[in-house]
This record gives structure tokens, C-alpha cells and sequence, in this order.
């Protein structure tokens, strides 16, 4: 029986799930992975503050440095969050040859490829599962079971809480902010939703996928980003008798022109199991070269799922498995902008209801190189004279796309702006 | 840079795809992971066989002997298939300390334990990826992934064979043969089908996947096996409208009875995401008590995804990673049968169209104590006199379905033998 002893920094929800789970699953661990699994030391921020009676209170010390300079831990289990204390604390362990465990996914947006340089050069390791995707294992998925694969897209439903606000709106018929109430109420989003709703989460978890999936350094305004905040009940009910749906979706595809990233909403096809992926739940659609397409479903987040990704890598550094934590090298690849991107549009038109129409539109679209896949009008009830307009294109380049609208936009049919939804998948 | 030394047996589809993906991938693996990686030797039954121009015919050899006692190499692949020239090879190459990496469903099935002994005392390792679910990291997932987590259940649809067949009987309304002739001209399925068609495939790898799970020994024969040759497109069509889809399941769940294996017909809500699993695709539906449901969905079988997993299999290995290669112990747990299964069911009963039909069911279904969700007269147009009563049922215990069954038989009304679906997920 090998002792292998844990450090665990920071006793919120997710430290104490995972403090808990080490316990319930010890005797399980040593009768298996003949690995004697003791967290030795937890260290918080205020030691006097009162915790759970289960939680050995000897262990508890104030500070990080307490814990990694203390010569009695292994492994190093980063639960802190945020990036200026997590950081020094990982720094330093992977410097004094610990190995690490972090589901800090702000700190691996923001300091990965600098992390993984540490780990490289200090002896320790880094595994960081529990960053993306809760207890999902993606970042498994990527580093090491397609790791014969020379990865082409990721296409992801990363964020819970959107997933769940536009879950309400498709099933329920509610609005954005009745949906997002429901989430609040029901813990899924914050009350300042905006890192969510604004797919500033999805984007951190795109910017980590990404940097693993192709080598390849993110800076963290690289990935286009648009939110959730201006879909409609309205346009997931048009958008559904073409037989879509509208999800968040993180994309990054690889192709000889580049790497494209970005975080939108986006219509996905209504047999694809991406549609299927409804409420708080994520869903990580891969394609590799060699394995085609393969999807990772679950909870992407919540103290249990987190704990066990945790407990699942730290059980691998206690087997002595160097893992995914390779010595990266980086490529020098295109970031393909935003207005490069080819894919189909689904565009709406507010219009007068007019003869005509659909053929002015229509003209100006393909004046643009913009070829339709069919044209639809739309006469909703009771708002006599106006109508909608809605087109679905080919896959067109945006930029084409955004200059046709902005000259659709001056046609005096128009009664308001026009707008858009990418058709993926 | 570590030259590892690959011997390959076995130069089929598969061996042949597999010998490509390294020769592909080795130029990003040895700048990646600094592993130089060379198959040395290939062993194949008739080495004087005319080959693929790119197959380096100075390293094929005849029999397995002579890559495994060469000293030649580091770590085996075996892709023979088949259950005794395989089981000599891997037994041969884990007592000798090499690591084996083996694609071969039925030898781990029916040999899984005696292999994992062999490897536990012999010092090398066997891994074994790409025998269940081709590229889906299943393997991956409940050895590794889960490993802080006591999995609970297993809900797979593992045969791409009869995933596809029912996909083309559920969308496009085919009957049971013309679905199976469409799967054989597509190479979905063997000119004689019954190995996949009858379920005996599907509980192979549930076998696997259970030994793994729950960490049991399971025999070939206990595993309740149904296939799928007995669905049709009416019964497709009548679940449909209570919001169902018919999938071949493979279920294994543990609770505090026992463990409970089976692979039948079974009924998935619409709104499942096995549900959204279509054509010739697999998926995995795990739960465990930390990380919840997770689901792994992608292509089960074929050249390339099977490679995939066999070099993501081998990049562990040579990287010196333990893995998922324990020492098993293995917990001695009761085996439920299947009349002490309890779920719920749908139930067709063919019936003279007459007054007083529902009620003369559901009072024999009532004396033994099955509780009834709803029950519905169907009159299918054109066969005057004769009609169908469907009742779907609470959950039950499948003894007592079976003995109400037994007993409505008997009754005048009926007109044919009744017959059912067990309700999942």
C-alpha cells in the first residue's frame, strides 16, 4: 500500500465535495489502486471560520503556503478559483515537483500555456480535467484518447446555464427573462448572469479545448463571442418549422486556412444529438481524423461531477501516470477572423407586407454572391402591413453576409433591422 | 527521443488501418511526445500474401511467435481476432512483461479475468480501448474517468448493426428484413446476421463492460440476451405515439440486490439522448454517484476508429502509463435473473374488438399486482372484428408480467399470443 498525500486548497462547495469524496471512496481506492489516498493538509483563507463537524479541523491551516511548502503533501489539489492567488500557489508546487490538480478554468484561460511551461520544467504535473466540463471528460477525450488524431473541430454546448434558459424558451414557450428568472431560481445562474449569458464562460472553456485540442496558443480576446441575451421565443419557434433548434454553441475547426473560434448561437439540425443536449447538461461534440465524430455528454458542472473529475486525476497522478501533461510545443497557426467564416445563415427580415419583397431581397443577397437555399414569407397575426421575411443561404462568407444585410437594411421594404443566426452541424 | 518497438499481429482491415494511422501520426507524436514510434515486426498467418504496396514487407513474419519472442519489440497489438491463437499470443506476451494492447471483443469477453491475472503477475500491461465501441473511450471512461465513482448503471446502444436497422425501420418505415438487406448492401451488417441481430454481440461487450463497472466476473451465459428480429415497424409506429423509440439496450445495473445484465428491445423516451442516437452509431449512457449521468456517443466499429483507439492505447504504453491495468480483485455479487427485474412495460395484446376487452385485461393484470399507467384500444383499418389493446404498465417485477401474460392468453378474447416492451430511461 502506497500513502500518497493531498493538499487541498480552498474549502468552498466544490473543496468540500471533493474532501468528502476522498473519504467515501477511500477504502474503495485502497482495496483496488492499493493507493492510500489522505488529504494531509487543507489550506483556506480563514482557518477560524466555522466548517462542516466531518471536516478534521487539525488539517485546516490559513494560506496556500501552507500547504505547498509544507514537505508533506504529493499532490497539490487547486480548488481555489480566480487567477492571482490559484496562480502563485500552482507556480510554486509545480516548481517544487509537485503535481497538480486544478478546476480552475479561469487560471488555465488565462496562465495554461505559461502553467504548462512550469510543469515541463519543474518535474511536477499538471491535470486539470475538472476545468472544462465538470465531471465530462473531455479534456481526456482530447489529450489522450484522440490522441493518435489529428483533431478537426470541436463543436460544444459548454455553458449550463444558457443551455437551460433557452431549454425553458424552446419547451416551455418562455421569454429570455422569465427563462433566465427560472434559472436563478433553480441555482444555474447567478444573480449578475452576464459572464454566462454573455458566453464569456464559454468562451474561457473554448479558449482551454482549443489550446489542447490543436497546440496552439489563445489569447483570451481571440474567440468572437455573442450571447444569449437577444434570442427570442419568436425566432426558436420560426427557426423550429425548419426543423432546428437554437443552441449556444462553442465552435473551433481547424482547416488549412486556420483556426476558427467562436462562441454564438447557432441552429442546430433537430436530429443531431446536439439537440438532443437540453437543460443545464453540456455536450462536446469532437472530430478526430481517425475516430470521425464522437460527443461527450453530461453535467458540466455542481460540486459532485467537479469532485470527480478531481478525485479521477489525482488517482492518476497517484498511479504514477504522467497523463496528458506533455512538454507542449506550440503551433504558429492563422486565427481566421470572424468575417472569414463560412457557414449557412438563417436571416430574418422585418418587412412591409408587399409585393415583391422576397425578390428585392432576394436580388441584393445575390448581388453579394449570397445563394439562397429557399425564401419565406411570414405574416404574423394581428399586425397588419408587417411581415417577415426569412432566408436561408448557403454557406456564404460572413463578411459577404453582414455587408448584404447592411444594404438590405437602407431598402425602404424594410421596417427594422435584420438579423441572423449561423447554421451549424 | 524513446524509440518504442510496436509489434503488430494481425494484418486484416483493421491491422492494416492501424499500421497506416502510425505511419501518419508518427511525425506528430514524435515532435509532440518525443516517441519515436516504429511497428518492427507484423505477424500474419500467410506472410507470403500479396499486401498493400506500402506495407514494408522485410517486417512481416509468419505467426505470432515470431514478433512476441523476438525480443523485438515493446509492446504487442494484437488484431488477430478470435478467441485461440489471440489467447496464446496475449498470454505469451504479458508473462514475458510485454505490454499488449488488444482489440478483440470476444477474447475479452471470455477471457478478460484469466488476461487481467496474466497481466497482474506477468508485469506487463494489457490494454484494451478499441474492444468495446470502437473510438468512443468507453474503456477510458469507466476504468479512469470514473474512477472516484461507484458507476450504478450501464445503458448502451453497443450494435451499430441494429441501431442502424431499426433507425431505417423507425424513419423510413422499412420491415425488419428490408431494413436488415439495406444494413448488409450498406456493410452494417454479415451476410448471416445473427451474431449482431440476436443480441449476442451486444452482451459480449456488455460482459466486458460490466466486468470493469462493478468490478464481477460475468460467465458468457449470464447475460439475459434478446435481439432485435421480432420488432416490427407496427410496434414502432404504435410506441411512437406515446412518445417513444424502440433501441436494442444493453443494460447492466448494480443496486443493492445484485447486478442485473440484459440486452433486449427496450423503449427510450423521445427526449432521451439515446433516443437522438441514429443509423449505424453507438452510445454509452453511465451514471455514477459523483458525476451523475454521463453519456460517450460516436461510431462503434470500423477500420479507422478502431485504430484510433488501438494507438491511443499504445501512446499510453509507451509513455509509461499504468493506466487502467490493476491488480482486479473481484466482488463476489449476486446476479439477478430476469424475472426479478423490475421496470415498466408496454403490452400488446391482439383482441376481438368487443365491449369489456380493457377491463377483462386489466383485471387479470391487476390479480397479480401490476399497476397500470394507461391502457388504449387500437382498431388497425381493414381487419373488421379484430383489433389491439395496448397497456403500459407501472413498474413491475417481470416474473409477475410474465405469469398476468401467461394467464390473459387463456382468455376468449384474445386473439393471438400478447406481447411486450420493457420501458428504459
Amino acid at each position: 500500500m502506497k500513502t500518497v498525500r493531498i493538499g487541498l486548497l480552498g474549502l468552498g462547495n466544490v473543496g468540500a465535495a471533493f474532501a468528502k469524496s476522498v473519504e467515501d471512496a477511500r477504502e474503495m481506492i485502497a482495496r483496488r489502486d492499493r493507493i492510500d489516498l489522505v488529504i494531509t493538509r487543507m489550506g483556506v483563507a480563514d482557518p477560524g471560520k466555522t466548517r462542516p463537524e466531518w471536516i478534521p479541523m487539525d488539517r485546516v491551516v490559513g494560506g496556500w503556503e501552507a500547504v505547498v511548502d509544507s514537505g508533506e503533501v504529493d499532490i497539490v489539489v487547486e480548488l481555489i478559483g480566480g487567477v492571482g492567488e490559484a496562480r502563485k500557489a500552482v507556480v510554486r508546487a509545480l516548481e517544487r515537483g509537485l503535481h497538480v490538480v486544478s478546476a480552475n478554468k479561469a487560471l488555465l484561460a488565462r496562465e495554461g500555456v505559461s502553467l504548462f511551461g512550469a510543469a515541463c520544467s519543474g518535474g511536477g504535473r499538471l491535470r486539470f480535467e475538472a476545468a472544462v466540463g465538470g465531471g465530462v471528460p473531455v479534456i481526456a477525450a482530447l489529450t489522450e484518447s484522440l490522441s493518435g488524431n489529428r483533431c478537426t473541430s470541436i463543436v460544444g454546448i459548454v455553458n449550463g446555464t444558457c443551455n437551460y434558459i433557452l431549454s425553458r424558451m424552446t419547451e416551455d414557450g418562455l421569454s429570455y427573462g422569465e427563462a433566465l428568472r427560472s434559472a436563478q431560481e433553480k441555482g444555474f445562474a447567478e444573480s449578475d448572469p452576464g459572464f454566462d449569458v454573455d458566453g464569456l464562460d464559454a468562451a474561457q472553456k473554448l479558449q482551454i479545448l482549443s489550446t489542447i485540442a490543436f497546440g496552439i496558443e489563445v489569447g483570451p480576446g481571440e474567440i468572437y463571442t455573442e450571447g444569449i441575451t437577444r434570442v427570442s421565443p419568436e425566432d426558436i419557434e420560426l427557426v423550429s418549422e425548419f426543423g432546428y433548434a437554437i443552441k449556444l454553441l462553442a465552435i473551433a475547426r481547424r482547416s488549412g486556412h486556420g483556426v476558427e473560434m467562436r462562441v454564438h448561437p447557432a441552429l442546430v439540425d433537430q436530429r443531431h444529438p446536439l439537440a438532443a443536449v437540453r437543460d443545464e447538461f453540456n455536450a462536446f461534440f469532437l472530430t478526430g481524423d481517425l475516430t470521425g465524430e464522437i460527443m461527450l455528454y453530461g453535467r458540466g458542472a455542481g460540486p459532485s461531477p467537479t469532485a470527480s473529475a478531481v478525485l479521477s486525476d489525482v488517482l492518476r497522478l497517484a498511479a504514477g501516470d504522467p497523463g496528458n501533461d506533455r512538454c507542449w510545443t506550440w503551433d504558429d497557426v492563422e486565427h481566421v477572423p470572424i468575417g472569414d467564416v463560412v457557414t449557412g445563415y438563417h436571416m430574418f427580415f422585418p418587412v412591409l407586407d408587399r409585393a415583391g419583397v422576397i425578390g428585392r431581397i432576394a436580388s441584393t443577397l445575390g448581388s453579394y454572391g449570397i445563394n439562397i437555399e429557399s425564401a419565406h414569407a411570414h405574416l404574423p397575426p394581428g399586425r397588419s402591413g408587417q411581415g417577415m421575411v426569412q432566408i436561408l443561404s448557403r454557406r456564404a462568407r460572413e463578411r459577404d453576409v453582414r455587408a448584404a444585410l447592411d444594404t438590405v437594411t437602407g431598402l425602404p421594404v424594410l421596417t427594422g433591422k435584420p438579423w441572423f443566426y449561423r447554421i451549424e452541424g
